[in-house]
């Protein structure tokens, strides 16, 4: 029987994995919440392929190990593959997925409803609430549909992004560097990003981390945008120069600021640092912060997303196992 | 010159105020921050009309003072008129305007958005994030585009709800005593209320307080919902059994609940409460929870709603002080 063995799988990934299982009686499914090591790939031993998802670094001797337990064929429920020894996996022979597309909504969504959380001031009047101050006063709200919104990037994220706000009836403005001929024919494009920083109330960043956008959001972009503008981050940490962010915060000209991701974010995110002080003290000023929002790049996590990962990963396993192509095999070359 | 005097201004309507004065210079505009009172009705002698909006009754006493100021044409900034001696107002042959409509969106956004915080767990996670605990699981988020939503009542506020809904993705389904022939082309509404409570993940009222209505969230509806429902109620205190409600959060059936009004809210929302109790101590309870989202009957307080508040109390004032006919007269008969 063909068998499937799973790595770091989480409690909220368990009933996708029954599912998954449920569906397809004839693969053996086994897993472990342990993450894939050297020392961990024997647990794999007798598995036509394996399912992982990790930050940790596939390395060459990780490889090796599962190369020598017999599997070469490896799907990941995520997107990156930065962390895989790719000269490494070419030479063994490996064959490599991952799941590019899991739920552009889980992010669209998470980015819209903040962004309307900060126009209606939503955090100040929640905190005086909790302290039981009931008074309307001056805690006053923008509605959504007032705002003409400035949507940097309308790929897969941006697009949903676009369709949330209009359902809100907001004026919807676009950039991005590869005109959607669809969108283009509706009148969506504006000429130039300094056009849409001169033209929104809400812009928000729906791009691709490459050098060319390192810090497109700085000192200078901040001083093109309008009074008040509200600005969402759920893209990419190096996008935003926080520095200037914060700096825009103090000066008022920025009203608030939603931040999914952040610069400094790999090691911090995902930890607990309760009681411990954070490596960068600028967090710790932009979470206590009554305009900002900032969740630990969460924007993806949604019972929506985490299946789709679980059953992308699992279903495209079964198709290397099976000799199948793929539908989403990634390029594995050294 | 004609002049219009008004009571009760706050700051937040100041901008609003000063806009009408720009577009009206033939027309003197004074105002108080004062509650309309027997003994501040003076302050308004030789004003053609008066401008008002207090949750404090217009007594017999009040309305006479006025009258005896000469001034009998009088524009409320906002709907109600339960608090005034209509029987005097005839007796002294009163003109009065309200505002019945100055912005359905302002509450149906704030209805949308914190139904989608509910399904987010944001509240658990932005409790979180404060303490510095910035590890995912299991504060995992339902997407508003995989559920269905229920609007009860198809009026002004619930039909730009659904369309907010449906910006999502969201399935949207409807009931409504008088069906709206549009929407019913439409195919959005179901059979009863029985049909609605059965398929909704999201329940959101949006009908008046009328005897009918009272409680109509109790026991027995929330037994017929579906497990892990959300409700929600930005329209009228007296429409849920606040009791039932909290056996239904207690049991672990209903998922969330979003309250911007409460049966007990007179006298207690838009006060200080800090360091006092409150006369019902369920409030404290429900404010504390973290699947529970309270605002104080703030669903309405945007600057959208506020300006048209102020301007089309001004427009209805000065339409009676030129004896034309006001755009939202109320009918006055003892
Ligand atoms: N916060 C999260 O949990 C999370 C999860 C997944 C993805 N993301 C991020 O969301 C972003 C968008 O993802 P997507 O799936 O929509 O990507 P996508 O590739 O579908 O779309 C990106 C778009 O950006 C455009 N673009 C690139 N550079 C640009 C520039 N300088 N100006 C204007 N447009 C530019 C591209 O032409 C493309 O249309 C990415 O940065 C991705 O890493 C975040
Ligand atoms: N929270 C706030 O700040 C705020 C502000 C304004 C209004 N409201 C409240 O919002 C609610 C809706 O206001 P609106 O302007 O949309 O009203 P509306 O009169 O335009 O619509 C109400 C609809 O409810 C329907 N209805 C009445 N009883 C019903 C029942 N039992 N079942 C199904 N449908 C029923 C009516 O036929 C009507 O279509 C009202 O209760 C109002 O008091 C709240």
């Amino acid at each position: 029987m063909t068998k499937i063995f799973a790595y770091a799988i989480r409690e909220d990934e368990k009933p996708f994995l029954k599912e998954w299982e449920d569906a397809h009686k004839d693969v053996e499914v086994e897993y472990t919440d342990k993450l894939l090591t050297p020392e961990t790939a024997a647990l794999a031993k007798g598995a036509d392929g394996v399912v992982v998802y990790q930050q940790l670094d596939y390395t060459a001797e990780t490889l090796q190990a599962l190369a020598d337990n017999g599997i070469t064929k490896m799907s990941l429920r995520n997107v990156g593959v930065d962390n895989i020894d790719m000269a490494k996996a070419k030479e063994l022979g490996f064959q490599i997925t991952n799941v590019p597309v899991y739920s552009p909504d889980a992010i669209a969504e998470h980015a819209a409803i903040q962004a309307a959380r900060i126009l209606r001031q939503d955090k100040r009047m929640d905190e005086k609430v909790a302290r039981h101050d009931l008074r309307w006063a001056p805690t006053i709200g923008r509605e959504v549909r007032d705002q003409v919104v400035g949507v940097v990037g309308t790929g897969h994220i941006g697009q949903v992004f676009m369709k949330i706000m209009e359902g809100f009836g907001a004026k919807v403005i676009a950039y991005d560097i590869f005109k959607n001929p669809e969108l283009e024919k509706k009148g969506y494009y504006v000429d130039s990003l300094d056009d849409l920083y001169k033209q929104a109330d809400v812009i928000s960043l729906h791009v691709p981390d490459v050098p060319a956008n390192v810090h497109m959001i700085n000192d200078k972009s901040i001083a093109e945008m309008k009074q008040d503008v509200v600005i969402v981050n759920v893209s990419r940490g190096p996008l935003v120069d926080t520095d200037a962010i914060i700096r825009g915060l103090d000066s008022g000209k920025v009203f608030g600021y939603v931040m999914d991701v952040y610069e400094g974010e790999v090691g911090v995110f995902n930890e607990d640092w309760e009681g411990k002080e954070f490596p960068d003290a600028r967090l710790a000023d932009l979470i206590a912060r009554p305009n900002v929002l900032v969740t630990p790049h969460t924007a993806f996590y949604t019972t929506h997303a985490v299946r789709n990962m679980v059953v992308k990963a699992f279903d495209n396993n079964l198709e290397l196992v099976e000799g199948k192509e793929a539908e989403t095999p990634v390029k594995v070359e050294g």
